[in-house]
């Protein structure tokens, strides 16, 4: 809130106002580091996804400069990101012909490398023809339905991918690649499943790449990428690039993927115990689904973390003490269901760190990340919402 | 996205950027007169919660004058409302010391009549101390736990009302009253169940502000409320003023209970067709839940509307057609599992309007609202966000 403009503009833990967003800078950098030498251990590029940040500020930590490339999921990450000196994207929602104007503003303002991503004909026909129209070629991606989640032509299909590789070749727009996520990862645990879950994605999407070229299409890019397959992945021969978001924070349901520590999760909401039902075995706090977001992501895993796991100040966790409940300004904090484990006896005022369910959710809560060395609030980095 | 002010100041439906949040003028409208009319015939004040909408112009259209009364759930909320000249205001969720400094400057800075609510010995010292050291006698109601879902002091236990009540009338700070929230009545859908509810909020409000003039102490307010209730509350004797806050604008689950009707909804997203997966019967949008919010309350009623229910863009529902599942900004959309409709032909850049789960979930994940009168904008309403 404005009136803590009275404060210095990086304060002390105690006079943050709660509920706010921390980061744990050296969790986060961790994080960034395992994950880019990983990839280049694979011979990969790197392409982060900056969706789950949307703070520059974090984006020039992840990327492999100043300029990119990166990933956005929507157009107004684009054009922030493009504002601040971001120069090779991929906008990764399928285009649709009302969105190519302002895509072709930003392009232009800021001279960027911006390009879509497409699953039918329709789509690249419209591209083209919008590329035609205002001499900009622009580049795209055919997205690839690796696993049936959600989005893209596929694998199968050749013939639709040719007949939209031909169509963007062809015309006046640029056929750049093919890409995919698999999303369906999300939904697994077993790391031999997860490595299945990489080489099955990877597969999907060299397998697209090797049709395009065989019907004598250009294919440069094959970019893959979901962070529990980037984790996962041994060999993404014939991949040239990695998208990736979540890693950079990482979450309980990262956690129970296996694609992260708990001790790895840098993202957590600073609260206020504002209450006792000690009948009940409660604590209030005045973090209630409005900062931690509805996400209940791993009330389909084996552990369920409720709506997200307390720690104390420090970041330390209790056992097994989660956010039982939610309303919007309140959270019901108990003991996890089952577990013998005491309610800590946190007087009114204390200040508890919880750990989301779903960092992407969680910190578009927020404003703003305040960045943590330890207990000291050291940075204060902006973050956009909305679209 | 900050292209769009190419665009007037408000564009036609066609030039919206989607996703954005449309809120139809004439059923927001009809939503208050409808409340405020059934509260005036209960012969009770009414205070709106302005936690549901977040902004000064939905607010000034609820309230019973520019200044109030109202609600919040926030500081932030309570600061901007009173710096849009709101003056008579309740922070309805449960105060710690840690808030008193910033809550005191603005009262203060803005000449605003701020209450608290409180549920512990430990809180009313606090306030007392703090109003004594700062000249300042703050309002306080003691929060009631009319049924056992969140906060409060149990009706039953009068020795602790009491001790509350003496720390506040005696020291120097206010007690204004008594205040409860009967939350349980979400779970609710039977009219007789929630007519029940509406008594038993009342009678707990009611016995308890009984308790404390029989022990000689002041309790001129007794402040009771949710949509719920208020919609079915039909005696309210003894209480002086009722809070609700997404009876405005309605939505699913309030439909699903019984407070409203799917026809007053007043509040959508409007989202845009990016792809199709015919083999399985989905339609693709750009909605997904970062538009929509996380926010499932439909998955514990008779009917699941998934993430929402697919309207054309006009606003008719189509049949069953509803959100079965969401990505961060991709909506899957398909006819609900086990109905016989048919998924309708829409192409791809076709428009619809998607009614949210919970009103309060989705406004937060927008700046503002785009204000219809039918299929034409009329207005664009900012709102607040975050802490």
């Amino acid at each position: 809130m404005s009136t803590s403009v009275s404060f210095d503009p990086v304060p002390p833990l105690r006079q943050l106002q709660t509920p706010c967003l921390l980061l744990d800078q050296a969790r986060f950098e961790r994080n960034v580091r395992r994950m880019r030498t990983h990839l280049a251990q694979l011979g990969v590029s790197f392409r982060p996804h900056l969706k789950t940040a949307k703070s520059i500020e974090v984006a020039r930590r992840v990327m492999d400069s100043a300029a990119g490339p990166g990933t956005v999921s929507t157009l107004r990450e684009a054009e922030y990101f493009a504002a601040n000196g971001v120069r090779d994207l991929i906008y990764a929602v399928g285009i649709v012909p009302e969105k190519l104007d302002p895509l072709g503003a930003i392009r232009s303002t800021h001279g960027a490398d911006m390009a879509v991503i497409l699953d039918s004909v329709e789509q690249a026909e419209a591209l083209s023809a919008w590329s035609a129209a205002h001499g900009q070629a622009v580049p795209a991606f055919i997205e690839i339905d690796s696993d049936g989640h959600r989005s893209g032509v596929a694998p199968e299909d050749a013939e639709l991918l040719i007949a939209i590789g031909r169509i963007l070749d062809g015309g006046a727009a640029e056929l750049r690649g093919v890409l995919t996520h698999a999303g369906g990862s999300y939904a697994l645990h077993d790391p031999a499943d997860l490595r299945a879950a990489a080489d099955a994605e990877r597969d999907a999407a060299v397998t697209c790449a090797r049709v395009l070229r065989a019907a004598g299409l250009p294919c440069p890019a094959v970019s893959v990428g979901s962070t529990p397959t980037a984790t996962f992945a041994d060999d993404l021969g014939g991949v040239t690039e990695v998208r990736a978001g979540v890693f950079m924070f990482g979450d309980l349901v990262q956690a129970g993927i296996g694609s992260c520590a708990e001790e790895d999760i840098a993202l957590s909401v600073l609260a206020t115990v504002i209450g006792h039902q000690s009948a009940k075995g409660w604590l209030i706090v005045d973090a209630g689904w409005m900062a931690l977001s509805r996400d209940r992501g791993t009330g389909r895993q084996s552990v369920d973390q409720g709506y997200g796991l307390v720690c104390d100040e420090t970041g330390r966790a209790y056992p097994d003490l989660v956010v039982l409940d939610a309303n919007q300004e309140h959270g019901i904090v108990g003991v996890r269901p089952g577990s013998g484990a005491a309610l800590p006896p946190l007087p009114l005022g204390a200040r508890v760190r919880i750990l989301p369910n779903h960092a992407c959710a969680t910190a578009a809560q927020f404003g703003r990340y305040e960045v943590m060395d330890g207990t000291a609030v050291v940075d204060r980095w902006p973050r956009i919402n909305g679209w």
